[in-house]
Order: structure tokens, then C-alpha cells, then sequence
């Protein structure tokens, strides 16, 4: 087992390795930018560099200062978190040159997964479906009619120089493509100046759904069931759960057994994720493959009842995983709380917490790097917490959610608390009948008179 | 369903029902004495009522107040927590007589098992073990011999007038018997001018187990299992976990079946705890049954997944139980955290608290009233916090709690913090080798140098 890990992050996951090091006895070197210098995950580590100062270009995506804060106290383990470095395969690939374990996927598998063409055909090769179209610019209007018809409508033509909308045609029937085609190319060519069209598979109200998987050096993996984080905001998750309200037995068992081929066929070490787009028909496709922990694996662990990041260090040291999958037998939600406001745009508002009181009891789990007195630093991420409630029962879990929300007390800046407890009221949401697309639909009520 | 429950408590329980009832949609009442007006039981429930200024005697053991309470605000329900008048035939009674649902045993049942003697005949009558020993009296040494026969070695004779250890004697061997009959007699004439003596079995090297229980309205009932609470400090406990390190699942079905047997002879309704002493052979006897929630149950509810307070409300409101008695499948220890000086005989240690920071994470519960700016007052029990760490091994759970003892900073009062930290690196505890023992033979090491 490794003696020293040294954290390649900030914040709350940076806390949340640390946390799992110290309850498996393993030493913690934290890095940190002078931004950070109040930060908890500074305070809890056994050992802490300072690696420069913000922006991240200059501290926590400087490899070389990175590896030299390892070397300087003999760690032999790096965890990268998620974002900064966590996917770059040259990272990845430094530390094994200088003989220091990287907790994450191997440079080969980063760049493999990392680029999205190059992750499709990978998938495609290893009998993943994907969202079907074409290969790149279609040459006339017979190729498309014919990649459509593969395709199954409704389709969606895009042009390739496209921005903003334009040059863009969703075809629902056959017997309108000529006209849409003509126009889009018309749209692109008056617009971009480029009337080259690429077309794929139109996927009418997609949900995110993700399977978390587990993989080990002797080439197996198994499936911890899904995250359902449909609910985004410019491609920002802003609450994730599990299991989905859209699942079913035959799906899950079908996506996770996808995940699982995914997993396998790339003989992928460690925690990961694939991401997929499910319609209204439950046909999923994949998306993309996160070869690092994510943001949201909390609910997974909720309802596993183990902890990924042990899981992550363990297969690291070369420990075979069990190899079970898994299937939620409770129910967990977690809300991103952001120093945002949501009543003006989710606008950033970093500054001083001048007062914090945490929500606990029964079924109430919060992961935070922040504290009374702690001033968020205006240069990272503007997540300060994670509230994560978990239940028997999907109406209990949001039931928990909303007295959680409502203890939950931070003075001093502006919160995403009023979206989630907004949010956990909106029938929509409250009936688990939400896609991608309930953030553009919907728009926050004004504040409450108090 | 309940429209309103009034809570006459204070402190962590009565946050902890208030947040149940949230969670319910049942509106809630607190009630608080005049030292109480800070407290969060009063800020989060929906109206609050003051009973009168402390001490309890002036209000929250005041039963025409919180009577009076009740009928002002229209409360339906009233849930007593533990302690003051959760175990109070009388005020259970009377709310029966003001049609108010008291969340709790019958006058009946708390008369039966409050008193010891009655409890003892009730539990002897359901077929359940109890300390062998004598029913009064002891007539002559004749009898002293038969009854210790009975018993079996090794046993206890006690002064009736005893205290202080004065005229008790152990005997492990019959020839001794007449000797110790003969010193304690005299010992005790001496010291009471009263030589009655009575015997009991002695139980050797006892471990304290008890079995939570939930019965219904039908005359059904089940066990989720023991809880192991033998580390004490004056008949206080200090720290619980489940499961007990000393159970068996030959032990567990036993004393379950035993446990479900007492609660189904009394028709028991609701949450209740049979408690046992456990002898190093793994015989076990009853001692007493709590006819209300512990303090002690957030580690039940975290290995079995649901909520105890809800459970009660719901059997209260005439909901039959499942009936499905359980095995725990993780480990989840509490540690209370007391305003107390462990390195000064555990001395109260009331005052204003500066800071606090709460752990948090993967396995870590807290359930606290208190907050930073609150003031203890010196009136109360000194118990500030429970700190619940839950995982899939029991050394898992102890490093969990070990980490989480460290990340928990509270300024300003003295807490009992140190003592669990060093507990939990205390080699008889780790090795789960304790009985209700340990903490006469363990004093605390000094306190580190910072």
C-alpha cells in the first residue's frame, strides 16, 4: 500500500481524498496556490506545499511544480481529484517517469477516451452503441437521405461551420428532409459562408444518465449502477440522483452492461464513468468516458455503502475489485452549493463566510472545504459544498432535502440554496419527469418576502 | 395522519423529532424553558412555547404546562423524546384524558416495566431470562444454600440496607459460602444495624446489550438487532456500537427471540429497548426495559436504513410494522460529546462555544442542537453532540470515527472529545475486548503537548 499520497487539487474533493487517506492510515501531502492558503484541505493534510501562485496555469496545472512538491516530500502516489489534471495524459504519464503512482487511468487510455472522434469509433469497435450519422461532411443530398434513412428520423442536420442555431434542421419525416436540407445549407452558406452539412441522429428529450464503473489490472470491471444529472444548467450539473426516475430493470441492466463492455474492451483501471444520452424510448448512446472520479460519486456511495476513493487507492496498489454489480437499494440526491447567485444569473459571489451552520441528523451527509470565517477565493470553481441526502424512498430523500436546505445557514455570500429548494418543489422535478432541457424551460421565482 | 406534534424536550432530541416531522409534513411545537430561548429546537420548529424558567422541575417536568401547550397551539400529538417525562405513567395518562396522542408506551405498559420488581415477575412470567437469585429476605443459611445452588455458582449476597460495597460478598465456591454468610451479616449489622442479605447470581466480566424493539397496535413485534453500550462511566454511557464485537448469530437470534418475546407478552406499541446483561459465557439476563427512544439509536438506524422517530410516529398513528426483524450488515459506532473536562473527573464544563466545526463526509452523521455563538447552560444534561461513524467493517467505522474526532473543533467549553480519541486507540477497545468494567480500570493519559 502506498505510504504517501500526494493530492493534486483543492477544495472539497481535495478534502474528500484526504479524509479517506487518513481512515486507511496513508500520509497526505497537500498542494496548494497562494489563493488557498486558508483552505481546509491546507489544515487536515499531514504535510502542505504552497505550488504558486493563481491562476491554476501558474499552481495547480503547473506539472513540473507538482512533481517537484512530491519529490521534495517522497510521496509515492499522486491523486489528481477531478478537473486540473485529472485527465491529461501527460500528467499521467510524467509521474510514471518518475516512478510515482498516478490514481487515475493511464496515458493511453486518457488520450484514447479524452478525444471525443477517437472514444466513438473506440466504442463502436467494442459494440457500444453510439449516436448514429455520419462520418464527416456528407457529399450530396443522396448520401444524406441514405445516412438518414441508417439513422432512423428524426434526424438533425447540422453545418459543419454552425453556431448559434444556424444552419441547423431537425427532420422529423422522411418527406421533409429535400426541403430541409436545401434550407440549411442555404442558412450556412448566407451565415458562414460554408454550406458543408453534417447530419446525425436527432435524440429528442435526452436525459444524462451515467454508470459508474469499477476496473482492475487483472482486465475486469463491474457497474455501480447509475446518476441521473439531467438537470444542468450550460452544461453544469446542478443536482444529480440515483437511481433515475426514468429507470428501469432492462435498462439498467442493458446500460450497465454497456458501461461494463466499455470498461472491458479498453481493459480500464480504476473509478469511471460513462456518460450517456437515454430518450424518451430508453435507447441510450454514448456520450463520453470520465476517467476519474466525478463530482457527484457521493450518491453512488450512499447506496452501495463503500467508498470510492478507497476503491480508487485500492485498485491503484493493485487490489483485484469484487467484481458484483450493483443495484441502488436506497435512494440519494445531492445538491451542488454554489457561491452563486441564482436570482441574478447564478452570478459568482465570492467574499467572506461570515457565518456557516451545517445541516446533520438522520440520512444527511455534507461534503465542504469551507467554515465560518473562510473567505472564497474569487480565481476556482465557485462549488462550496455538497448536500447529499439519502433515504428508502425517492419522495423521502427529497422530503430530507428540503429540511436539510432549510437548516442549512451560510451568511456573508450569495448561494445556489433558494435554486435547490425551489427546485425540490417544482412538480416537474418532484415527479421525476425532467431531460437536459428543464433548466432552459424553467426560470427561478422571485425571493420569498421574509 | 398527525396534523401537529408538540415535542416536550430539549436539545439533540428534540431537533431530532422536529426534523423527522419536516420531513413528515407534520407541523411541530417546541417547548423551552427560559434557559432554552437560543436553543435550535426553538428556532426550527413551526411555534414554540415557553413552559417556564429551569430548572425542569418549573417546566419541561411541568405537565399542566406542556398540557397547556398543547392546547393552545392544537397540537394532536405529543412526542416526549427521553428522559424527563418520556417514562412518566402519570403524563402519559393525562394526555390520553386530553385526546392527545401521547408517541410512547401506555400508563400501563411504563407502570409494569418502570418499576424493577414488577419487570422482573413480568419478564420471569414471558418466559424471559432474568438474574437468578432470591425474591426477598433471606430466612436462614438453609435457604442461602438452596438459593445459591439454584443460581449457581458464582454468586452475590446483598445487604437489603446496603451501599458502598458494604456487606457484599462474592462467592465463587460452595464451601465458602457459609464464611461470607456469616462476614456480611455481621459487616452489615455493624454498619446499617440491619443484617438482612439477599442473593443474586454474580454475573462475571458483564457486557450491557440491549435489543431495540418496535411493536404495534396489532400485538406484533421485532428486533433490529443489539446495540452493545457497555462502556460507562457511572452507569452513563459513553459510546455504543452495533454490532455488539462480542455477539454471535446463535447470541443475536437468542436474545432477539427473547427481546420480541417480552415485547409481544406486554403487547408493547412503539420503539422500546430491552436491555440484558451479558455474562463472559454468553449467558445473558434481563435487566431492564426502556419504554421510549434512546439516545443511543442513530447507529440502529444507521445499519438497518430507516428512521426510528418516523417508526414511532407511524405506530402511534395505528401504521402496522413490517414485522421483519434485522441483522445489521455495516458497523456504526456513537461517540456522545459532552461538555465535560475528561482530563477533570469529567467535570461540566458549561459556557459559550466560539467556534465550531462540524466533520463531515463519507460515514459521518452528527446530530446537535448546538451551534457557534451558543451558550450551554448549566442547568441541563451536558451532552452536546453525537458523533456517528458508519461503515462496512468495524475497524473501518474506528478509523472513520478517529478521523472525524480529529476534524471537530469546538472553542470555547471543554468536551470529551480527548477522551474518545484516546478510546479510540485504546487496544482493549480495538481488539472489542471490553465489558462494563473497562472504565474502572482505564483512566485517561495526560494531555498531549501541543
Amino acid at each position: 500500500m502506498f505510504k504517501k499520497i500526494l493530492i493534486a487539487n483543492r477544495g472539497e474533493i481535495a478534502l474528500r481524498i484526504i479524509r479517506t487517506c487518513r481512515e486507511m492510515g496513508i500520509k497526505t501531502v497537500a498542494v496548494y496556490s497562494k489563493a488557498d492558503e486558508e483552505s481546509l484541505h491546507v489544515r487536515f493534510a499531514d504535510e502542505a506545499v504552497c505550488i504558486g501562485p493563481p491562476p491554476s496555469s501558474e499552481s495547480y496545472l503547473k506539472i513540473s511544480n507538482i512533481i517537484a512538491a512530491a519529490e521534495i516530500t517522497n510521496a509515492d502516489a499522486i491523486h489528481p481529484g477531478y478537473g486540473f489534471l485529472a485527465e491529461n495524459s501527460k500528467f499521467s504519464k510524467i509521474c510514471a517517469e518518475h516512478n510515482i503512482k498516478f490514481i487515475g487511468a493511464s496515458p493511453d487510455m486518457i488520450d484514447r477516451m479524452g478525444d471525443k472522434a477517437s472514444a466513438k469509433e473506440t466504442m463502436k469497435a467494442a459494440g457500444v452503441p453510439c449516436i448514429p450519422g455520419s462520418e464527416g461532411i456528407i457529399k450530396d443530398f443522396a448520401e444524406c437521405e441514405k445516412l438518414a434513412n441508417e439513422a432512423g428520423y428524426p434526424v438533425m442536420l447540422k453545418a459543419t461551420a454552425g453556431g448559434g442555431g444556424k444552419g441547423m434542421r431537425g427532420v422529423w419525416k422522411k418527406e421533409n428532409l429535400k426541403k430541409a436540407w436545401d434550407d440549411a445549407r442555404q442558412e450556412a452558406s448566407a451565415a458562414f459562408g460554408n454550406d458543408g452539412m453534417y447530419l446525425e441522429k436527432l435524440i429528442e428529450e435526452p436525459r444524462h444518465i451515467e454508470i459508474q464503473v469499477v476496473g482492475d489490472s487483472t482486465g475486469k470491471a463491474c457497474h455501480l449502477s447509475e446518476r441521473d444529472c439531467s438537470i444542468q444548467r450550460r452544461h453544469q450539473k446542478l443536482t444529480e440522483e440515483t437511481p433515475s426516475p426514468f429507470m428501469t430493470t432492462k435498462l439498467r441492466k442493458d446500460m450497465g452492461n454497456a458501461a461494463v463492455k466499455a470498461a472491458e474492451f479498453i481493459k480500464y483501471e480504476g473509478a469511471g464513468t460513462v456518460e450517456f444520452l437515454v430518450d424518451k424510448h430508453r435507447n441510450f448512446y454514448f456520450m463520453e468516458m470520465n476517467t476519474r472520479i466525478q463530482v457527484e460519486h457521493p450518491i453512488t456511495e450512499q447506496v452501495i455503502d463503500f467508498d470510492l476513493i478507497r476503491e480508487q487507492i485500492l485498485v491503484a496498489a493493485g487490489v483485484p475489485i469484487s467484481g458484483k454489480n450493483y443495484t441502488p437499494k436506497l435512494h440519494s440526491i445531492e445538491c451542488r452549493i454554489n457561491a452563486e447567485d441564482p436570482y441574478n444569473d447564478f452570478r459568482p459571489s465570492p467574499g467572506k463566510i461570515t457565518v456557516l451552520h451545517a445541516p446533520g441528523g438522520h440520512g444527511v451527509r455534507l461534503d465542504t472545504h469551507v467554515y465560518a470565517g473562510y473567505t472564497i477565493p474569487p480565481n476556482y470553481d465557485s462549488m462550496i459544498a455538497k448536500l447529499i441526502t439519502t433515504a428508502q424512498t425517492r419522495e423521502e430523500a427529497i422530503s430530507k432535502m428540503k429540511r436539510a436546505l432549510d437548516e442549512f445557514v451560510i451568511e456573508g455570500v450569495k448561494t445556489t440554496i433558494p435554486f435547490h429548494r425551489q427546485l425540490m418543489d417544482h412538480p416537474d422535478y418532484v415527479a421525476g419527469n425532467y431531460t437536459t432541457a428543464f433548466m432552459n424551460d424553467w426560470h427561478m421565482n422571485p425571493p420569498e418576502e421574509e
